[in-house]
């Protein structure tokens, strides 16, 4: 029996912090997560036309109606949801290795890294949003990418700034293995590309995703590798 | 000699969750927060017309140029960011009382309703996206207060059925102190009230709500308490 259920879309990017988070942890199963200690992974569909049918059964074990979600193997069976959550559970119930530093400053900095990601960035680029943006204010393809370039630059701007100000040349932030600040940094420069900003600005956060994508946690988890992704063209 | 500095806005509602957090820890000066114990506050005011002048001068403290943040009183000097990671902060160095639950699946869930506030509802309310959706969408008060009602209802929706589904009647949610979950969600429907929300939907959350603000330490870190907040009309 394995640790429970996955729920994740190959695209969502915090579905992806999981995925690395999980692949870091050690549970088994690059992709699906599978096998007797790994999580079995569910693909859920938030592509917007599709979603408005299969957002029901979802959001009957998920209110929210988002991924990533685990769902414990326990009687009764527990809903974990909010990738930062999970990767706090993964932390604690896996100490090895860390996610975070050992010393409380160091854990501040870390988890601040990683929220200047998870709350000043990726909401506004979220799925939802740029729909709402396109039948509320009619906004085109050109305005929604100026709306992504918008919060892309202004959020990714002082996380460069802060890697300079610390001395950081190469490697990881806050150590010798990655952490929050990296499983959310990496996710959110694939984004960046896709909404085709220039990261020419950010060469240090250019390092960091250098050393992350050379671990198989890291490139095995990126989103087309996922099985729900649509063939290569 | 203080703590340090905590950079602040009256009506930031992440600042308010650091209020709340620094009052529930112990830390004297409720509103001020100073004293030899505690932090000096310092208001940073982040209207739109104003924050152009002061933004440079608090952006070579903290990139960002966002509140709230701790300036620790070291040397050299530590700046700590972002709500959530300041409160794990606080939550780490002065454990009593605790923010969250002792066991991890206990932690992931309140972590979760914490975090479905800070990166789901509060980013899409930022005074800086509401800007630019007036400045590039040409959005008018009744397109700004819609969108702002949008994310609130679809975000305090499946807070109120996480509440429903886990049998909350009444006092706090996951014990028998207020943490992580409630210091998020009071700021947040401070918030729904001042964009015009109806909140009848939601009476479970109003419950949390009437038995936070029975306590100083959420009652007296409320906007209009700050010193920097304008006087009563």
């Amino acid at each position: 029996m394995s640790q429970g259920l996955f729920y994740d879309y190959w695209r969502s990017s915090a579905g992806w912090r999981v995925r690395i988070g999980l692949a870091l942890k050690g549970f088994p199963g690059a992709g699906g997560f599978a096998g007797p200690e790994g999580f079995s992974r569910i693909a859920v569909n938030l592509a917007p036309a599709i979603s408005e049918q299969s957002g029901e059964a979802w959001r009957a074990i998920n209110p929210q109606g988002r991924v990533p979600a685990l769902v414990l193997a326990q009687d009764p069976p527990v809903l974990l949801t909010q990738s930062l959550a999970i990767l706090e559970w993964l932390d604690e119930i896996r100490p090895r290795p860390a996610f975070l530093p050992a010393d409380p400053t160091g854990r501040a900095a870390a988890r601040a890294f990683a929220l200047s990601i998870a709350c000043d960035i990726h909401p506004l680029n979220n799925v939802s949003v740029l729909s709402f943006l396109r039948r509320q204010f009619m906004a085109d393809d050109a305005a929604i990418s100026a709306w992504c370039q918008e919060w892309l630059r202004i959020g990714l701007g002082p996380l460069e700034e802060n890697l300079r100000r610390r001395g950081y040349q190469s490697g990881f932030i806050f150590g010798e293995a990655p952490g929050f600040a990296e499983i959310c940094l990496i996710p959110q420069l694939y984004n960046a590309r896709r909404f085709q900003l220039d990261l020419a600005p950010f060469p240090l956060l250019g390092e960091v995703e250098a050393a992350c994508l050379s671990l198989p946690a890291f490139a095995d988890t990126a989103p087309e590798r996922q099985p729900d992704a649509p063939p290569a063209q």
